[in-house]
């Protein structure tokens, strides 16, 4: 009997984790202080009416054998696979099959799931700084090779952002069978215009090789910039789609996502729709009815009123905070297509110092860049789903602070 | 880029899928055909009130700002895992660490994703017959081998069940790693004893396997069986458990179970409870506060009395299809301490030609033993999940059907 090796390769705790023990190792020694955590990417506003309504009567549902529901379809209810497919697709131009959507319980579940249908000796690429998930799957799965001094693994071919470039990722110098894309970015808050996708939907139909498009954060795009991937001619040949109802519609507690395959996107022949079919068919019994009944419901004409005022809510605080850190003299990105900003830190500071001097001295957490990978550091993630008060309090006592 | 071309290697489509699809087929040429389905192991009755009415305060939670939940921990809240802990464990001898148990959305998602914390190189074995995602899963990451003429895989060592040992499996002459055990069984509906139980502990501990125990239908034990494998000594050195609360509860549409992984299960030094703490954490968001209120009800004093109903219910099916299919001349397995019967079909036919027999003649839908493995062949599963009145009907058309 032999374990997966590759696991053991993983040393530190993952971010969110040293976060919290830090957070707590504060508390335990300063029960007074008045914490305030930007850190975590988690959603505080409650769910909108129309959704714990549509909650309520799904519960009724089960209540009595004549609507009760048991084992849900795999690949979602056609309730909510239609609605989605009208109001994130059809509504933008996009035209997909109701078959090349499938809803899970989560992007997180998904974007490490979607390792399974694809080889372990495929190349892969990542942005860096990025969404830790992304290379500790691969690293799991071992497509990530060894971990080097220089805090990158070995098989990986990373595409540094940085300040230049707005942390736009370049296109792979070497090749990359398979890229991670995740705009609205995830830590940096930066989204991306259309050419400057179109650039890559091109660059990988001619490699053939694949993106993976983690688009999360889609609903906060408030500019002109591609909500999906499929907007761009030529994605479906190339790209699979990521999205989420956590941050969208507040479902972060509530747990459901759904990922887009074209039938269009094959590999030497094969299908991925088909494997991924598969993969879900086996590995996976479909989403809880009333999630899903919560989730219809974010596209009833109230339930869209009522999330887009959360969202709106939350792009607030992404502009008091945006502009407290610049006037306190930081240098910021995102904030505007996003609930992130990401901000550089003073030079004399490492990411994970600044965190620690943030939370000694006013008490407030956010997330250090470095957390996202070697070019992250140096900089530092905010994030824009508090409470408003607290959010505003946060920004004066970072003004104090820098002022002095 | 390439696929993961274990997947090509499965050929058929998922038993239950190509079941629905021959259901289809014959409603399409027979509209007034009154089908009754005793095939998948899917539950029908209600949820009980002490449960819905959990879920209906859940849902209040999230929809005021000062109870709302945000991402819920990865490994389960502690208000059900205490539960879990003290009613499934505590209360039978049992003691568990609250960290040795990890709630998920669903028993067939654990089994299947269990693969990726052990290495691909390691030996599988399996009963046959046998829930075919334990086989299917091993086929995607690669452990299976190919498909042989005989209809077995030819790295997966077979423990075949037979009429002649009431479907108990012995154990392996060959070396295995791994053992998937399912009791009470599903299909067979076969429990299991403690001192028959003893012996594959004892096995896995000489020869450092591992058993992956599945216990789904434990609250189905109407007899002197163990509930858990921890009820065996030893067991908490080789033996990893899954529960669910689907057939437990009637939560297949509610989606909640939970794995327990023993911190003493080591292999080469190596935790699995470690790894599979990194594994959800990395791959799974945790499960929706909705669900994990719903499960924890089940709890409850009014919760435990209601699905005690809810269980007397379906073992009242199961005795009716037992005692209707023997007076028919049938031979039975099972039904007693699980809500599934086998029973031999006639010799003149294969088990597929049962299922179109019985559809065709008189409306009622089981699952062919030969989905379950090459020693299911000439069986049969009926299960009790069904509405009481459509029950007896089944059985009264079985009964009239081979009395002719």
């Amino acid at each position: 009997m032999r374990s997966n090796e590759n696991f053991l390769k993983i040393q530190s705790s993952y971010l969110f984790s040293m976060i919290g023990k830090k957070v707590r190792e504060y508390k335990a020694t300063n029960p007074q202080g008045d914490i305030i955590r930007l850190g975590i990417g988690d959603v505080t506003r409650p769910l909108p009416e129309a959704i714990t309504q549509a909650m309520h009567s799904a519960v009724d549902d089960m209540s009595s054998e004549s609507s009760f529901r048991g084992y849900p379809p795999e690949y979602g209810y056609d309730f909510l696979v239609e609605k989605i497919n009208r109001y994130d697709f059809a509504a933008r131009g996009v035209k997909l099959e109701n078959d090349e959507i499938f809803v899970s319980d989560g992007a997180k579940s998904d974007t490490g799931n979607i390792g399974d249908i694809i080889s372990v000796d495929n190349t892969v690429s990542v942005c860096d700084p990025i969404f830790p998930v992304y290379i500790d799957t691969n690293v799991m799965s071992g497509r990530a090779g060894v971990l080097l001094g220089n805090g990158k693994w070995s098989k990986l071919v990373y595409l540094a952002g940085s300040e230049k470039t707005d942390f736009l990722p370049e296109l792979p110098k070497e090749h990359a069978d398979i890229v991670y894309l995740c705009f609205p970015n995830n830590p940096t808050g930066m989204g991306i215009t259309k050419p400057q996708l179109q650039k890559w939907v091109d660059w990988a139909n001619e490699n053939k090789s694949i993106i993976l498009y983690d688009a999360a954060y889609e609903a906060f795009i408030t500019e002109d910039l591609p909500h999906s991937i499929y907007e761009l001619e030529g994605a479906k040949t190339c790209a699979i789609e990521f999205r989420s109802f956590s941050k969208t519609a507040g479902f972060t507690g509530v747990r459901c996502a759904y990922t887009i395959i074209p039938k269009q996107l094959t590999v030497n022949g094969v299908s991925l729709n088909k494997l991924w079919a598969r993969r879900q068919a086996t590995k996976f019994n479909g989403v809880s009815y009333v999630t899903q009944r919560a989730a219809e419901a974010r596209y009833s004409d109230e339930g869209r009123k009522q999330v887009e005022q959360t969202i709106d809510f939350y792009l607030n605080n992404a502009r008091i905070i945006k502009n407290g850190l610049n006037e306190a003299g930081f240098k910021t990105w995102g904030g505007v297509n996003s609930p992130y900003i990401w901000l550089k830190v003073p030079e004399t500071m490492t990411s994970w110092e600044f965190f620690d001097y943030l939370l000694e001295k006013i008490q407030v957490v956010g997330t250090p860049g470095s957390g996202f990978g070697p070019a992250g550091e140096g900089f530092f993630r905010l994030t824009a789903f508090g409470n408003a008060d607290k959010t505003l309090e946060a920004v004066e006592r970072i003004k104090n602070l820098f002022a002095k």
